[in-house]
């Protein structure tokens, strides 16, 4: 009901606030005998930790999890998995001035709406530090689908209208963008700095794969897994768009061009993004997501006070200049759970021992 | 878990074939109180009924739904409302031939993949058909949205590649296409009688507007009003994509120009959609989806059978050529599932009476 | 949230009003290749149809059941199934003196209140008619059970303080009381025949018992195998007790008593009743349910009205004396909803093939 | 799933071990506004502490409760509530002898069947020291209760045999024994030490009690307030039975005695236990619980280890020998958890503002 849980089989709730003391995440229904410890789950928590690159957001965060429950002797036992983030470099008072003011773009506005308070310091619930429990609870989730098989990646496709050109999987951890293409990133790179200078910010776009998904994940007809990829994924903070495969673009395709025709070695082509019907078809799972600009700008901007009076604003906290590229893990993240949950969700039926597939 | 049900506090559970008996919604948790009747209902399932123009599918169905339940003296009584639609134009024989042969694009594989059943009869729980019950229980959710000033309408933006450029909404219900620019819906059904000329099909793009939300729907962090409304519109048939406001054009704005600043009178501009970290901000909320072209074509295909033999497929049945425009009512439906269950969920915070707002 | 629905994996949604037009179950999560056809219903509906004997209503209700979805070619696919039973014998008339008058013992004054709706006809919602969505519902889950091995079965043990001293199981389908003591059956009978005449009604006990149900169902710490059951009989209307295994009896035990030592063959007692922890140890579950007498009775009672204004009623309608015997093939269905349902969670696990148990 | 989370509006997670780190709750759904600090819920954890008297067991937890999130100037806001209370105490050593032999009366065995794992250190998650959790939680339903003027309490009517005869409120809490009646409390504690000096181990009955609480409470048909109620109490450790009002005696009663009349001034009786049709009446909310004794007894008992090898036990840790009084402030923690929830969805209806019931 009030929405800090995700998933039925494989359960997550998250909790905690961006300058609270901590925040965490509670996994229930983790199969037992998966083989889990801090230290592999601190190296997943790396990739989207602040203060990472000159890039990146200044705030330091060591981001160090801790296993408080769940896990017996190296391995999950069955029981719910807790996880907790401390936050460390908590300073609020750069907020102070930000009170009263509503920060354009930002859920400032909304959640005095919702809930008729106003907690001021750098978001709340609502800040892009609450996916350090997405991204801890995405580990867990991760260690599942690797027993499985299933092997879920993602990269940053476009960012500032940079396209990516090339696509070489093995770059990706190369460079600080996560980019498959080398070239593309150095120039991503340079427009970042720029914008900064601006104190403006920028958005991209991210693809994300999953390769090793069998066939018959997903449920009908209203939690298909196009359909529970789109909320895992527009539920991260700047995502604005989700699109499977071809997406936007079979809007102007005609049937027998976007079809993917069958063959006894597979498809032909992947333009359903490896799901029909939203089952999963057994062929890579294509997903991209929009990124919008992040909305935390030194440039004044009018906005009002919490009175409704009208003010400007210029928003001074350690921010990142684009959502990208810390927001790539919480992508791979979010997609584990849809596809960890559906695995399980899956053996309900009993057609087969899933790990023979 | 079996993915048939919609919705936390106003639940909404589908049942039914494509070709068996009926379909069906049974509707849990609608506040007492509102008037309702068959009558009503029936008029709301028009807009999406097979063979009410030369555009659409032949087949003919009344689609007449009954109220079987939770409706006393013309109000609902807060119990179950269960409606069902009886299927009479049922014409299995054509699939006959397809009896063994997986359609390309369909979910013939799929479900085969997931259930180890093949049940050939025209796509069973995967058939567009399903959306019927969709907009029945769509139309009783606009009944208790009215109650509260909220108003959801969807139109064609584009199709086949042609894009409406004018948006007088007073159009909409005049041509068949749902189309607010009536020189572009003249185009769009021009382009629709050529490609079923060439037994093809075409795609297009929809977008769906509510207007009168007040701000405070849609739960952090998971159950965002965004994330809610890319899986309810993700989950029908042909979508392959949702986004939210700016959407997919915010990957390459830079936040100064995709931040909508605020006024005492309100946003300046709306490229959140009316959606602001995932909570509505009381501005229109804008969704666009994106519709792949039908799948089932007449042109020849390569596929395979359930003994994953070669073999070739050319669709004979009663299809339309784009699932434009009948998909239209469908994503309106949708909108308003999650509009309703997400106001009431609010209720449940007891800050106000939410009729005041 | 409304509650109509029952289970997580194995889910059942029940509509329906005593004296509207008909009532039904959906049930979502049955695995598929489960055979199950209409004329095995009807059996199953068979032990509490009412006029079946002249202990019972004279309601002539034939409950005949029809499958709208979710089977083909006499098997389960995997899809929701849709069971309706249409009222036939439906009189209201009676009932029209108790428009105005709340009756006591009956829902009708705690309905008035949380709908704000008085909806006099039988019942509705409230009515013992509702059950027999729960025994078609009931009848699935058997197929189900069956094939892992687990046998459900009810009985009556105690009725108007006559209580059964011998278990003789298959007695129970011999006497219309669903007795295991002849002697105690017809003891019981003419107990009824007394009561009836003194316009009278009286409570009992029912005792259901599990056999083959493997070890390690339910579900810590809420969804404890013994916690859910009390919620899934506690909701059978006349119930007011649930105890399992030595229940309260154990509260006037010795620790070393009520222990079920263990020994390689197995646990010397079942003081247990075949859950520890709140998981299934393989032993006979045992669970037994206090039913009150049936509040509507002839004799004239003190009541208010709508109004609260005071007044006196004196029930009419067409009603047993007890509600048993047609409890117990109730209680049977929700004993096998639960385990049906934890038999389908614990295979998320993903530990072993059940079926191999 | 995975059976953890409680409650639908008011959702609570528990996570934990008896010998892991610490044990928690995650709350979500509280409504925001609350006034809530941690030495509230500090005081209301100590009536379940442990080394609390001489009568309970001498494991010293100060179970000093920290909030994490959730709570902004002394008030709730809206976002999740994490608790969490480190194990300082623990002492794992003395379970050492347990490591391969099954405790008779404990979860042991079954979590053992169900998970495939022997976590031999205390019980685990099936240990009474999850408990805590459930008493941190529910300090906080108190709390939203509290505004609603409901008021929940329980106490020891039974134990050992020996019934409180005097039912005096003011005494609760001036003995040890959470006891209404000050010389059966002698007496029962006289028979504790006695128990506790045969190395065995006794148990005994709670009666909870709601006062306060609004009619139009409790959903039909599953989640009837009665049903609920009896899910929740089921579901803690040591409770074999659950009645509601009259309850077992009820099945040996006419309706024309344990119907309740109904006057202008309200009922004449409360063998309903303030539920009618699974739904509050405004009367008392009555529920009784059978509470076995405690399966950790010095005593010894046969059993088999891992390897299903015959094998005794004598059970040496530090444990109570009654699971009263500790358990009474659990059953109260229980009972809020369940009003809390209904009253929240209760809410979504619309009907009225609660708060001017």
């Amino acid at each position: 009901m009030a929405g800090n849980t995700f998933g039925e089989a494989f359960k997550v709730t998250t909790w905690g606030e961006s300058h609270g003391l901590a925040l965490g995440a509670v996994i229930d229904g983790c199969p037992p005998h998966i083989e889990l410890s801090q230290e592999y789950i601190q190296r997943e928590m790396e990739r989207r930790r602040p203060g990472r690159s000159k890039l990146t957001s200044p705030r330091k965060e060591p981001d160090e999890v801790l296993i408080l429950s769940g896990v017996f002797e190296g391995k999950t036992t069955g029981t719910p998995i807790s996880l907790i983030i401390y936050n460390k470099d908590v300073d609020s008072s750069k907020y102070q001035p930000l009170k009263e003011a509503f920060r354009p773009g930002h859920a400032d506005y909304t959640y005095f709406k919702k809930y008729g308070i106003r907690d001021y310091r750098g978001g709340g619930r609502a800040a892009a530090r609450e996916t350090v429990a997405r991204v801890a609870a995405g580990a867990v989730a991760k260690k599942v689908l690797e027993k499985e098989g299933i092997n879920v990646f993602a990269y940053t496709l476009e960012l500032g209208g940079i396209r990516a050109q090339v696509m070489d999987f093995q770059e990706i951890n190369k460079n600080e963008l996560f980019c498959p293409d080398r070239k593309a990133a150095k120039a991503m790179e340079k427009r970042i700095v720029e914008v900064k200078r601006e104190r403006d910010s920028i958005g991209g776009i991210v693809e994300i794969v999953a390769k090793g998904c069998p066939a018959g994940l997903g449920e009908p007809v209203f939690d298909k897994l196009d359909a529970e990829l789109a909320k895992a994924l527009m539920s991260v903070g700047a995502v604005k768009g989700v699109e499977i495969g071809s997406g936007f673009a079979a809007a102007r395709m005609l049937g027998s061009v976007n079809n993917d025709q069958i063959t006894p070695q597979g498809f032909r082509s992947n333009n359903a993004g490896g799901i029909l019907g939203g089952i999963s078809n057994g062929d890579d799972i294509i997903v991209r997501v929009a990124v919008k600009p992040i909305p935390s700008i030194g440039i004044e901007q009018d906005t009002v006070d919490v009175h409704m009076k009208p003010t400007t604003i210029s928003v001074k906290g350690r921010h990142d200049v684009s959502a990208i590229p810390r927001i790539v893990p919480v992508c791979e993240a979010m997609v584990r759970l849809v596809l960890v949950d559906h695995l399980l969700r899956q053996r309900t039926l009993g057609l087969r021992d899933d790990s023979e597939e």
